[in-house]
Formats: structure tokens, C-alpha cells, sequence
């Protein structure tokens, strides 16, 4: 299992793709983004789910973490079963949401990966992308690596996602 | 957890999504859309995974059932660790695909619903979609219900996604 | 040129691609979902372009009429150049909707469709769709058909997209 | 009237963005994929449309181009009636697509954009899309821009979007 954390606009998704690509045997991609799908509308904008504040601040609601407890407890039993799986979070807890991954994987191994990048690029790239809402890049840069230990960390700021992919994927196998 | 089995454009997605705008508490969806949206791009369309012919025949390879039966039990761990769990399915396989749930299922309780859809009326809901490969529809039908036993169906060729998905809550809870 | 006006929900977008299908020529989409995407993201949720209410209620600014106006030209001026056009759109200005449309057109034919749908139906289907801000459906139902002249109504309560695509393809060429 | 020409995966769209963003006065985004989603969906994968072969060669065919030089007349006259517009577009043609426009402008002035990216960074970009398909940005990097003549040259290799952006940007008003 490899789970990368990172801000918004860190450039997760497009490594993970990278590393399914590069990887010789099939991997399964979850994360904070497929999680949020699958949420009731309801709770994807509103006061028991998830609330991204005009200035791109993300609060989650209670019940959005008792989801989010079961959903990862799930996808550590796809890893027991025998599925490669690769994830990207945001550790919104930094430390904190570390720990809830390390206690629902208990002694199954993983790779834990940060993902980098320059707040300003960041920024850049939630416009690229044509995010309505901003700041979220920003606001979560630096937070998210707040006390977080990793085996290997990228930083996507000059370097392209399938490098930064062949860099993790070179410590699998 | 609910378990919904229809074939391709027979309306489970929308009444998935009404059902988790009616039922009180939060329920997850997922379903084969996710499944497929986390495997490789290559699996995507590719020996290994998906095949879908010309015709609308859809096949898939050993390397997507392996990972498949992985994603199923992590499914079924997130239902015991607490979630409310709404899956979609295509049973491609019958009676086959409803044993391999049951299976991962043990003797934790689902609600079988069976999405039916007049063949002519979901190949013009195919057509409304802009699938860019037809036949899906048709092709799937039927054959997805052989053998499958239900404790409810519904039929979308003249019943609102809404409608369907009270009958449904109206079992839960 | 062929001219489709309902509410939100009401099934548009599924007759204009059952339209493309069935139409023996093909025939280029165009939409108010489109032109919104052609917009800056600043405007598509901002004071100059387009707001959404929390009950659904839609307001557009002074700078969005120019650019939609401009827009309008445009879509004429393909149709001009000898392209089959299909435009849907939802008159929130009733009437005025209608002859703004009317004077870009000058002596151009057109096939004005109205697209009704019950108001608690589209409510319904908006739910389907997992909008997650609702209430528009309910709002323009009727609102968008007040004062509009139309050559041909269909109606999507209880006819499935292709038939009405079929209805109107029928008084095509 | 901005026209940015350049392969598949060079950074146009994160670009236009970009520039939307940056620009003080709203502009109008469109290209070549909005003008492939108005087409029928059988032409967007058929022998009268776009085709894409397994190596990522793209071809299109005879109706394409009749659509597309309607479509060229249309954006050329919402640019004449007051709108500000930003296209992107991919010159599989080479000089012979930036004659194709410079006809439709006639007296219309435009700013002419070359969006340049080595040839294995757009294919790694490609990869971290996900497109199903690859081969298109090598096979386009360099032959989209034969014969073409630039107000500017932007080169994504190593330039963020938003730069970029800011480089075209102040080359406006």
C-alpha cells in the first residue's frame, strides 16, 4: 500500500496516475476526491459533511469523520486481500490523520509519501485548473505535512508527476 | 447495506442518488463506475480489465475479477465497521455475481434490489446519455437478472428514479 | 435551426444528443451549460455572472447579457455558414428570452420546442441527478415558458427523450 | 481575440484559465474541445468525425471540417460583436489551420500564441491525465506548429500557467 499525503493542487492525482502506469502489476486508486463521491450530495456542501469557507478553509463535520473511519478501514481490507493499492489524503489532521491510517493498517505495510509543492505554484495551479473556489492551495501547503513521517517525500514544484512517480514506484518492488 | 443489480443504463445511478436524499442517515454509494474510475487507465480499456465490443458486449479479464474480489470485501468491512453502504451493480455474471457478494457478505444483513428496465426504453436512455459505444443497453438488459434472487424490484421504464428509491427506503429502517 | 426552451431538469440535454442521433445529418449542440463553461470561473459563481440562490433561484449580471449576446450572434452566424444547429436554453426572461434570440435570427428559420416537464417530475430528476443546490427545477418549470411561442411542445413527464426527439426530428426536413 | 495553437498536452487549457483569471475584462474560453463536444457522438469516434488511432494519431473527416469552418465563422463573429475571446486550438494542419482562421478573421485582429512543450514532458503529461489512449502529444508537439507565425511564443517545459498567462496577458491592452 502507498499512501500519499499532500495540500490541494499539490499535484496527487496526476502522480497516482503516473504510478499506475509505471507499475507493472494493476494498482487500485482511492482517495480523499473518489471518498467525497461517494457522500450524499447533502454532505458534500453542507454542515455534517464537508465546508469549504469562501477563503478555501475545508471543515468536516462529524459525521463526515465516522465515514471516513469505516471507508478507511475498507480500503486497508482491499490491501489484506490482495489488492495494490495506492491512496492520496489530505491530512487535514497532520499528525492526527496519520494516526488513523496507522491504526486501521496495524502491521500491513505501507509507503507513506509526502507531496510537496511551492505554496505560490500551488496557488497557480488551482487556477490552471479552474477551481471556482480558492485559496485551498494555500491554505493547506505547509498544514498538512504538520508533524507527518514519511518514507520518501517528492516535490512536484520543477519536477514533472511520472518522475516523481518513478521515484516512488522505484522503492516498490 | 443495499445492493442494487440492473444492467446499463436501467436508472440505478439516479435512484442511488435519490435514496441518498431520502433515507434520514448518511449512506456511501459505490459501484462499478467507482470501481472502474480506481483501476489503471490501461485496465480501463485493455486486456487485463475491461473490453467492451462494438456491439456493447462488455468482458472482463482475470486481473479485474482478482481485484474485483478485494474491492468487495473492503466494501463489506466498510458495512460492518458502521457505514451505511449503497452499492450498484451490473451483475454480468447472474447468479454467479449475486454468490460472490454473498459470500464477502457472511451473515451481515443486504437488502436485494432488483432495477428493471423495459430493453428499448433503457437503448433510448443510451442514446439520450451520448454514450459514444451503444448496446450496453440492450445487450445487458435482461441477462444481468438471470437466476438473481431479490427482496424487491423496481421497474424505471414508467416509475421516476424518486418513486423507486421510497419504495426502497420504505424497506430500510 | 432548431431552438429548445425548458426549465432546468426538464430533459433537454437528453433530446438534443437523442436528436443528434436520430436527425440523418449532423447537427452541432449548443447550450446555456455551454456557454456558462465558456465563461471564467470567477463568473461562473460571481456578482457579473451567474448566481445560483440556495432556493435555485438563478440571477445573471449586466456582464453576462453582453457576452451572451455576443454568444448568441455567434451560434446564429454558424447556422448562417450552412452548420445544422441545436440550441437549448432555459428563457429566464419568458418573452425577452425569446426575441433577443428572434432579432439575432432575423429571417433565419427556426423550430421553436418547448420542453415541459412537470414541476414535481423535474424536482425529482434534479434529485436524481445529485444537483447539489436545488430548487431550480421547481422554479423555472413554468416560469420559463410564460409569454414563449412555440412551433412544437413535447413533454418529458411521461415520454422518454428519444420519442420527443422523434416528434421533432419528424418536422424536420 | 487570443488564438493559442499547440499539441495535445502542452498546457493550452491551464493557460486559458489562466488567463481568464488575469485578464481584468471577462474573456470567452473555447477550443477545439468544446467544439468536438457540440458534434454527434458518432462523430466524435467515426469515419465523418475525429478519429483516433491506437497510436494517437488523430484524422478527421470531410464533415468535420464543414462543421468546423461554420463553427470558425461563428467564434470570429461573437469577437466582431463585442466579446472578448481566448481560443485554443490544435493546428493539425499546420499553416493551412492558421489560414483557416486568419480567412474567417479578415480585418480582425488577433493575437497569435504558440504553446510550445518538449516533446517527452507532454507525453508524461499525458500520462498523468489519464487518458486512455496516449501517443497524441508526441505525435503533435512539433508538427502542430510547422509554418505557423506568432505574435508570441510561451513554452510550458518548464514555465508554470499562470505565468504564461502573465507573459500573453501583458501583450493585451
Amino acid at each position: 500500500m502507498i499512501i500519499l499525503n499532500g495540500g490541494s493542487s499539490s499535484g496527487k492525482s496526476g502522480i497516482v496516475r503516473c504510478l499506475q502506469a509505471v507499475l507493472p502489476d494493476p494498482w487500485l486508486a482511492f482517495g480523499c476526491d473518489s471518498f467525497v463521491d461517494a457522500l450524499p450530495a447533502a454532505m458534500q456542501a453542507g454542515q455534517e459533511g464537508i465546508d469549504i469557507a469562501a477563503d478555501g478553509t475545508v471543515s468536516v463535520g462529524a459525521g463526515f469523520r465516522e465515514l471516513e473511519a469505516a471507508w478507511t478501514e475498507g480500503i486497508v481490507t482491499m490491501a489484506r486481500a490482495g489488492a495494490r493499492i495506492v491512496v492520496d489524503d489530505v491530512f487535514l489532521g497532520g499528525t492526527a490523520s496519520q494516526q488513523r491510517w496507522q491504526r486501521a493498517l496495524g502491521d500491513l505495510p505501507a509507503l507513506w509519501v509526502g507531496v510537496r509543492c511551492d505554496s505560490a505554484v500551488a496557488a497557480g495551479r488551482e487556477i490552471a485548473r479552474g477551481d471556482r473556489i480558492g485559496g485551498m492551495a494555500a491554505a493547506q501547503a505547509e498544514a498538512v505535512h504538520r508533524g507527518v513521517v514519511y518514507d520518501l517525500e517528492v516535490d512536484t514544484t520543477r519536477t514533472e508527476s511520472l518522475e516523481c512517480a518513478r521515484t516512488i514506484a522505484a522503492r516498490i518492488g
